[in-house]
């Protein structure tokens, strides 16, 4: 199914997100809104609105300003941490767009960034819900200790174990769409089951998406994906798709491998010995292979929830993630 | 009247808001605790949580650990935001001690700042008042405002007028502290004349403040200020003592200093050249005097409320804010 499809019922929820999102990023500062919205406009798959809504309809509650409001601060505070990622990850190009930090420079993305999470943060506050605000905040707080274990791990070594790998997945991704699915709940008024069923679904969902990710990024073209091809070797991310390679490859590969990571530039006959020796030994399809799994878990997770259409939305997002090609 | 005396009455409190702090900053990853200790064992005044706690026990209440909570809350808020206004001033030195940026890198800085600012909503969450959490993200949203007018400000002119000079004063550093007072006051029940009142008192003592912060930056040696002497001249950003020396400086002055910010580095002949014109045409002390200005206001915001210790001490710390030398 096409994303598009999945989405049908909540296609009006999301554009009225689109809306309060509008409303919440304009400023007195001119270049405020202009960042914002370049960053926003940059194909964003609104995932994090839409585990919201979705999750919210499972348990019963398909309206409401709360849903809005909340979808929209969600879909803000991963904005802001994309801004304050091309700042960290010296990163050249965001979903096919030249990156925010090389049109504005590291200050703006930093202090936009900053602005769109404190708009966030109005957002949800004005929810009024203290158990909402409490999931959102805590989420921020793991995505936020995700991102230094992720940069303090590309530093300090080279052959990152698989651990470490779903642990900054856990904590920079998935976390923020457990407390989608979690918020969703929280909202309709679930019993605490549901809600950690739910928030459940979001984590794995979240696991699986970021490795599919992580997969496409050894596997695509430039134009299909959005960002380089090895971008994330190119910024000195080791992922799964490389970690279970270099399980595999020979001391020889290997050595030459990590040779050329510890380099600052790459010569595009080295790029192409990365692709190969990760193709070589089927890193990217071990990765997928996993994303598959943490997928059937996402939809294990709500299984026994009460059948409706926003329950089949949520199965189907989780079947999307793992077969999309960008 | 020194700061310590000032401050007696609560030191017990502002005992206890550094252990929360302590606590809160602890994390799985040792170098975020490291960039947090550091930063925060830079020999801050601990403005913002004495302002909290006196506005409280000013409204009547003295104890409780929503206080406590809260003021170690927005300490935090107010250190991140510095650990992200060093990557973007691209500072070298921060109350005398290298700035962290320098140490650790712009990464570590953006992240373990938005760390902090998550573990610092986590607490004013904990509160579990509404009223307080508002308070706090809508002054984290004017701040973050502030912060890019500051940085486009100082990209787009270089006559900046005395009015944008006081709309960044007021965003960065007073709306911050005005909250604090608000907050002392939500938590203490006052009505909301009281609540209004008291937050005029922050928000001009935060005015005051910063006008004294300015000043000191053109007439201390580098040892007192812990920053460099025109540090802020450096990092190219145009404050009070500059705007009103250049209001009277002559033509020839004028393009001079013009030609000097404009250029990436300075020798020591040119710097000397911008403290003779700031001080031949008084720019120091008239910020002194439109500091003393604003204490005296945030000194008659709160006349009056009833007398007791804690008042008291809001009043002698208005007196401190602009007489301290460093």
């Amino acid at each position: 199914m096409e994303l598009s499809e999945i989405l049908e019922i909540i296609a009006q929820d999301l554009e009225e997100v689109e809306k309060v999102i509008e409303e919440n990023i304009q400023s007195e500062v001119p270049l405020v809104y202009e960042i914002s919205r370049y960053i926003l406009g940059s194909g964003g798959k609104r995932l994090r609105p839409s585990v919201l809504i979705l999750s919210s309809g499972t348990c019963g509650v398909n309206k409401g300003m709360e849903i809005i409001a909340s979808a929209a601060a969600l879909e803000l505070i991963h904005t802001a941490t994309l801004l304050h990622d091309d700042v960290v990850d010296e990163a050249n190009l965001r979903r096919g767009k030249t990156a925010s930090n090389v049109i504005w420079g590291n200050k703006a993305s930093v202090l936009v960034g900053d602005f769109m999470l404190a708009r966030a943060l109005g957002l949800i506050q004005s929810c009024g819900n203290l158990e909402l605000i409490k999931a959102v905040t805590d989420a921020a707080a793991k995505l936020a200790e995700g991102q230094v274990l992720e940069v303090m791990s590309g530093q300090s070594m080279i052959e990152l174990s698989e651990k470490v790998c779903f642990d900054i997945i856990e904590h920079k991704t998935a976390s923020l769409i457990e407390s989608c699915g979690k918020v969703g709940a929280i909202i309709a008024g679930a019993r605490e089951d549901v809600k950690e069923a739910i928030g459940n679904y979001g984590l794995n969902l979240g696991i699986a998406f970021q490795l599919v990710d992580d997969a496409l990024d050894y596997s695509s073209k430039e134009e299909e994906v959005g960002k380089g091809v090895c971008q994330d070797f190119k910024e000195g991310k080791i992922t799964l798709p490389l970690v279970y390679a270099l399980r595999r490859a020979s001391t020889r590969e290997k050595t030459r491998l990590i040779e050329i990571l510890q380099r600052d530039g790459f010569k595009n006959e080295e790029l192409d010995f990365v692709l190969n020796v990760v193709e070589k030994y089927k890193g990217v399809e071990q990765t997928k292979t996993e994303a598959k799994k943490f997928a059937d878990k996402a939809r294990s997770s709500i299984s026994n929830l009460p059948a409706n259409n926003h329950k089949s939305s949520l199965q189907h997002l989780a079947d999307y993630v793992v077969e999309r090609r960008m």
